[in-house]
Parts: C-alpha cells; sequence; structure tokens
C-alpha cells in the first residue's frame, strides 16, 4: 500500500492534494442548493457536504466558506432563512457540475445552466424542477470551525417532495430508484445500485438481509 | 409528486421518520471508526456521518452522540485522541453492518465480526485489515450541535494508506476501482460506478468531460 504522511501533504501541489484529500474520505452526497436574494434573484450551487444531523427534529448541515464561490449561497440564507437541497441525477450532471462556474452576482445559475425554478406551496426559495427529491429548508444556526474559517450551517427540513414510488412501506427511500448519484473527489460523479438493506444489527445474531431468502 | 411537511413528520412513527430522514438528503459516505481504549482495548464501529472539511490542512469531521452506540468510540478518541477512518467496501458490508449492535464494554467489535485489527507506523489507534483506503486520523476539536445534542468532531488527517493503482497522475482516488460503498439512508448498502468526471467550470464554456472524445 502507498503510504502518505501529513509531511508528504504539506508538500503537495495544491491541486493534487485537494484531488487526493477530497476523494480519500469516500462518497459525498450530490446536491443542488438553490435560494433567492431579498431582490427577487434566484442562485443555485453545486454542494457536496450536506450531512445528516438527526431525524427528530429532520435537520441537515452543510460545510462552506464564507468567501468561496457559493457566497450568494450563504448570503441569501442568512438574509432570508430559506433554501432548498436537490438531489442531483444522472440526467443533469454536466448542468449541476456548471453551476460552480464563478458568474457575476447578477447573473442566475438557473438562467446559465438550463436547470429550472419551481415554487411550491408559497416557499420562498426556488426548488430545482429537474430533481426528483427535494427539501424546503429554513436556516437554524451556524457553527464556525476554527481550525479552517469554514462555517457549519444547520438547517431544519421543513418540507420533502419525492415520487411516491421510490418509498417503502418503512419510510425508507430507494435512492437508485431516482437516478441519485454521488459524487468521487471534486468533479467525479458516480451512479450508486443498491447491493442490500440489513435489519438492525445484534450481538450474537447474523446480519440479515431485507431481501434474500431465508431472512427477516 | 409526494409531498411531506414538518407536520407530517412529527406525527410520523419513529422508525418510518428514521428511514425518511436519513435517506432524504442523498448518498453518505461509508466508513468504519477504530480506536484503542487506554486499556488497550480496541473498538470499531460504523459510521455514515464522515464529511470532508478542508484540504490544507487536511481535516475531516463526523457526527456522533455522546450517548449512542458509538459511546466507546467517542470516549476512545477524547481519551487518546487518535482514531483511523477506513473505507467499506462490497465484499466487508455485512461485517461493517455487525458493528452496529450493542455490545457489551469490553466486547471487541473486531472480534465478533471477523474484521481484522492492523497496526500500522506505530499509530496508536487499529486500522481495519479489509479496508483499502485508510485515514489516520487525530482529534483538534468539537462542537456542540445544541439544536439536537448531537457533536461534530472534527480531526486532522495524518496518514492515507491506499493501493497504488488506483489514484490518478492529478491525486484523485478512484473510488470504484476500490469497490468503496455508499450507505443509503440507516441501512442500505450501494455501489457506485463512475458516469464522468468534469474539468473545473467556466461561466460561458461548455462543461468538459476528462474521458469522452474532443473534450479537455
Amino acid at each position: 500500500m502507498k503510504h502518505i504522511s501529513s509531511n508528504d501533504m504539506d508538500q503537495m501541489k495544491k491541486i493534487f492534494r485537494l484531488n487526493l484529500i477530497n476523494s480519500c474520505t469516500g462518497y459525498k452526497s450530490a446536491n443542488l442548493i438553490a435560494t433567492k436574494s431579498q431582490n427577487g434573484n434566484p442562485n443555485v450551487a453545486v454542494f457536496s457536504s450536506v450531512t445528516h444531523m438527526g431525524s427528530n427534529p429532520a435537520m441537515l448541515g452543510f460545510i462552506t466558506r464564507p468567501l468561496s464561490v457559493a457566497r450568494n449561497t450563504y448570503e441569501n440564507i442568512k438574509n432570508t432563512s430559506y433554501f432548498t437541497v436537490n438531489h442531483i441525477h444522472e440526467k443533469m450532471i454536466e448542468k449541476a457540475h456548471q453551476t460552480a462556474a464563478k458568474y457575476d452576482e447578477n447573473i442566475s445559475e438557473f438562467h446559465k445552466t438550463g436547470l429550472t425554478e419551481e415554487y411550491l406551496d408559497d416557499f420562498h426559495a426556488p426548488y430545482v424542477k429537474q430533481s426528483e427529491i427535494k427539501l424546503g429548508c429554513k436556516y437554524l444556526n451556524e457553527y464556525e470551525i476554527k481550525e479552517n474559517n469554514t462555517l457549519l450551517v444547520v438547517a431544519s427540513i421543513e418540507h420533502i417532495y419525492f415520487d411516491e414510488g421510490i418509498q417503502m412501506p418503512d419510510g425508507w427511500l430507494r435512492l437508485d430508484d431516482a437516478g441519485t448519484v454521488a459524487v468521487n473527489g471534486l468533479d467525479g460523479y458516480s451512479l450508486p445500485n443498491l447491493l442490500d438493506r440489513f435489519h438492525y444489527a445484534r450481538p450474537g445474531e447474523e446480519v440479515k438481509s431485507f431481501f434474500k431468502k431465508g431472512n427477516g
């Protein structure tokens, strides 16, 4: 096995280090975060750091830099409290990636990428019409990660939309039925297929599959 | 599309809500976190919240509850500062899921699940031998998420191990070459395949693939 130490990392060129460190923690969620400014300008940007934070109450978080290309996203959330999280699917990976380009502040990525704004149930922020699983979220708090000057933004999940066919009777959404992708590193888009689903693990019992014969 | 509001979520049964909320944010990383107590007892537990936090310095974070089944993991990290993050691959999803069972404190999940401890370069915490991408990490800080009493643990990445063949010349690790899986919800294990990798997005230019002819 190749071994890379922190000393090796310190001496790497920037892009090489970005590619390595962004891919070494495993697959990331693939989402578009959409907002609307107080002036009514919509904004949409790709994020790979959206993370489940808790189920009761339903909460998620994501990491951002206040001065990154996602600055408009952060400012709109701070000013309006609302944003949406929209899954990226196989059919829209080029459009999703294009949202990372540094457009001028007055230009909406919706107009430049072919993604479509959709307004549902009087929610302030736009959803992405092409997305098959979408969440309406409300800002709750932020935590400054002082080790590298990033922010963890924490929000409640107020609305969930999805095609009914992808939900199993126990509540679980089967993401490969929606064609949701995952992110490998900064710029790789991967399509997962379900291998198996397991029942709650107990000491002294073999893991039981939901699907295979003779189990569960 | 089906619409679920926060009122609907409040009225759901616990397991149904857990399954829905854990799957609605997209795919999660699939890792085993391994530690060793001050007494020398090794511990390993499955985590789906390991998240990239930054590349320079190389940092990751994960979410835990102080009193969850992962309590031993958290206590060992607090007491010793060190832990490892080990990718879960297709070949080991049953063993990885079994680490979530509530074993007695003195029983090591390594002994009960068939996962193998491996010690590399005098690092205090064990790695998982079966894992093909593994990280040696050092505790830096923790942030209490007061909205739901969880903790974000933040750590530096001190060591990275992987098979050289999965790294591209620009530093990127191709995770499907390692057979790394992703988590769908609480208990679904999915195997991603790379669809495409794109160059840095620029305004006014079409997204360019790394692989397709006529691009890049």
